[in-house]
């Protein structure tokens, strides 16, 4: 029965990034899995879509036997085709992204390409799992989480509430052994400083080149930071209603009610 | 007093687009207005960074004494630099972002350059506002809602939380007489159904290109969407902290915590 659910995966580091071949080879025991990736890296990329030009999709067989396409778009795009050409529309029970190589916690859901991907399938009603490895390096080891992916990804075809449940997942880079558990949390209030890199090009024009370190702000023994400082895998369950709720009580007895 | 007040205006349509210019004249009034946006159109770049090639910033006077600079990035890169470069990192009292050429109601906050930006603000700290009007034509008439948004931010550089509110501020494209108001509302629950034109280009490649039909799923009469069809202004107070807190609740009897 467990071979009938289909399973869609994504990523961000694009097709070729070692991190969605160990996803896929964790997933494939489940299910039958189609992927459909970016053909190049689309890191940050966060919810972009691709309207200016057309897009294109190409059927590569680098997987063997698993169904997998390219995409000229971004992650976001790739769950967009995926859904209404390579599926055909039929029924995802599950969309997978990554595995990212590098740290999407706290305010890097809105940046990250992998968190966005996950994100729009979730939009659409199916449960999703983004995961990433706190490892930035093209060679980072996905073998120390193996098991716990594999625990995540049971537990939600299992249990998830096929409603469009959407988890942040992030893995510490620390030995298996040194891996205390799982923690389910909440996004950190942390986000980046700046550190641009400024520099003059061959030409004499001035340029100015994004680096940063993510500061966390937040004292808070339940976030995902919180989580990973100690050894935990964070699970954030997270969601596109971006309404702040509290605010928008406050508000209403504002003038601008009418 | 006023004048003393410090408003960086961004958008996502580029800084030749009539929307911008629309909005820099109803700010000019109420303070310092530095305007740093893109140079080419951003639209439905959501929250994406450029981190693959450097960017540039290049000063303009298109807007007279306004001071102005393009940008190479997306609207959130723009927000980046000009908090880091253009303004030295000098308190910003307020950040406008738009007014965009069509609508950026429900879930397209997270596809949306403009509301993007003014999230990144956000982040930040600063109190922000992304105003968009319901007409995608490069000649739509910004001059109904002129008062309006007067009004907007007028209230906001008042009574604003100055701790980083955001609003999400749609314009229904009805003459200023038909306005009924402003609603404070939720984020209603709809989204798109795609309908992708599929091609073939002159060398025979099968392309695909993103179009569609965006469609409400919500039946609240306390939603944005709701708001416009009844010729209100919405005002969405919306927030970066994307942890779904109920799921959260829900999840902590689940196996996975420790």
């Amino acid at each position: 029965m467990k071979n009938k659910q289909l399973i869609l995966i994504v990523n961000d580091d694009g097709i070729t990034a070692p991190g969605i071949k160990a996803l896929i080879n964790i997933a494939k025991d489940f299910g039958e899995v189609v992927v459909v990736a970016p053909d190049s890296p689309q890191s940050a990329k966060g919810h972009a879509l691709t309207i200016t030009v057309p897009l294109r999709l190409k059927e590569t067989d680098i997987f063997g036997d698993i169904k997998a396409f390219e995409c000229s778009g971004t992650p976001v795009d790739c769950v967009k085709l995926a859904k209404n050409f390579v599926l055909g529309n039929r029924k995802i029970d599950l969309c997978l992204s990554g595995i990212n190589h590098g740290s999407n916690v706290s305010s890097n859901i809105l940046y990250s390409g992998t968190m966005s991907a996950a994100m729009e399938a979730s939009m659409e009603g199916v449960d999703s799992i983004g995961f990433s490895l706190l490892d930035f390096s093209m060679k980072a080891d996905f073998s120390q989480c193996t098991a716990y992916i594999k625990q995540i990804i049971d537990h939600e075809l299992a249990h998830g509430p096929k409603t469009g449940r959407l988890l942040n997942v992030n893995i510490p880079k620390i030995a298996a052994a040194d891996i205390k558990g799982i923690k389910v949390c909440r996004q950190a209030n942390a986000r980046w400083k700046e550190n641009y890199v400024e520099g003059t090009d061959p030409y004499g024009g001035k340029y100015y080149w994004l680096s940063g370190d993510f500061v966390n702000h937040d004292t808070g023994e339940d976030t995902d930071v919180w989580a990973l400082e100690n050894n935990y895998i964070s699970v954030v369950p997270s969601m596109h209603d971006l309404t702040d709720h509290k605010m928008l009580e406050k508000m209403k007895s504002d003038h601008y009610q009418s």
